[in-house]
């Protein structure tokens, strides 16, 4: 088993929060709306919740290439939430923009144009983001 | 624009059919049906795998990580050519095993079980591949 | 041919939507939206809307076991709309939180993170049914 | 309510079969395995099928140009019994050659790369078909 | 190769927007998003909106009927966006009502009622531009 | 939390297996092909299975109810394997026929057409396994 840890962010939730008004949108509803998740105690629920957060540890492969899968998939399976959450993830963990639009690339070449509306989505939190 | 250009591979199609019996049918069947596609001479198919191809190159993500990508979409998305097809090339750009391993936990965990079938094709591949 | 008949509810929609304001909001613009399309009288629409409705009648299976199986089907197409009208209706037939969070973990095993933020809304909607 | 009649085909599944051995296996184990369906008589089945006969006959769009929608859906969905079966119904109508290509071409685009496998099998079964 | 040129629109966007509330929100937003991805001058983005629009033009099958077919691709992808964009577009090409609910009806039937929340809001567009 | 528990299978594997071909058939890949994912010994692979293990266990809802909702969304999905999977866990519980035809209903209706394949293929399993 490779050894998991936590990656290194360079930037928190609230500083990506302070740079763009999509991505505080979303990270306060998300939430808000995870309280209410908590507050139910499902243990399926909380067991997937926590195998999700392992996916993405630093391992054989480093965190910001998997954040990028995350949003390759998120984009080919269509969830604004979704490509959102791992947008930022990726952003806090140092992506570059091009690095960002290579990754939807693959997605929207996977996908087809049934990923635009996402893609061009997308693009708005990134220009929000790198400004 | 970033620079794009061909990645390097580690091994030809030949030497991966070589050691894999699934790697060298998909390989041949592949082969055989694109030259149909080819035969027909289509100009919009002949663009979009212009695109397909350009996705992939050396850009501001090394091909081995867009490859993965691809394998995360195709995963996803479960289409066991295409799974066949982002390992085989990756694979060729010097993936180790446990990096396709947690490409595809990623994909398990967005998709979820119904993944399932697919990943024990996929390990079935590794296997081949990785003796 | 087994014997189908209405399953027996213990709400209205109006009671459910004093309940919840997810819910009146959900059955509001339902009931609009399906004007239009009773309006337009399409022969087929209607056929498909009777089977669709003979589909959940009691049989074989009861009512509320069936509006379950709809909402995990829902859940891992990753339809809001169609989460909400499932969990009304399994509501209306007596069905329990408990049972509400079992059959929405068989979507979340079944389809994956990508249902994560659909669980999420769901979830809202069952904190304000349940209170 | 538009009027709705059967089309003409130009050719019989039996001459289909006659051309190409993919259509002619589809063909057979459809029938096969329908024999199954058709002796369980469950009436909602039934009602479907019924339902699905009639979303193609001729109305206010010409048959072929639905069956070509069928072929579009199915191709976007990944079906490849669907594909083929959409392909023998709309070449039985006179559907072109390059009209099938052209809607393929629909299909991938909107559906992307993930559709090119399916895209090379109904590529085969168009060479069958049209020589 | 067929020779592929532009159709002949009937209605330009601006008049349809005028006539849609529905139709001058999407057009606008879409506009808006558009700008962006412009102003990000992605190399295969661009290559694959030409792609896309390359594949409606009049060819072996007349324009509107591709719409027609994009629109049941993005109705069985459940996509709204998508689904306003091909009704404006096959609307602008002179499609009637009659033969948006055909196409519409055959999304919903090889998609099931996972559309039909999609095809509310679509007849709600019906309805605002045939008034 | 609700209070977990094996369900009591009327049948073993090796049982239905001997009624059904397909069955057999199925099982065996599965097992054969796990092993390879067992040997891997991936943590969170394993992880995954384990979670999936515990959705079905009996506890608010009976442990039948839950596989055919597995079989549900199996089939709306559209996986050969799963679909095989949850037909023959529900059989081992106790799931009649007429249960099997109506969770089958369910899927067709919120699918569409596209689940007919898979019907067809599932009718044959169910046939071979009713008798």
């Amino acid at each position: 088993m490779n050894e998991r840890k936590e990656p290194t962010y360079l930037f928190t939730d609230e500083q990506v929060a302070e740079k763009s008004a999509i991505a505080r949108n979303f990270l306060d509803t998300r939430t808000r709306l995870n309280q209410n998740v908590d507050k139910a105690d499902n243990f399926l629920v909380k067991r997937f919740y926590n195998i999700d957060h392992n996916t993405y540890l630093e391992g054989a492969l480093p965190s910001k290439y998997k954040e990028l899968m995350g949003l390759v998939a998120s984009a080919c399976l269509r969830c604004d939430d979704c490509i959102n959450y791992h947008i930022i993830q990726s952003y806090r963990l140092g992506v570059t923009r091009a690095q960002h639009e290579e990754a939807i690339n693959v997605a929207l070449v996977v996908g087809g144009s049934i990923v635009i509306p996402h893609l061009r989505r997308g693009y708005e939190l990134l220009a929000e983001l790198y400004g």
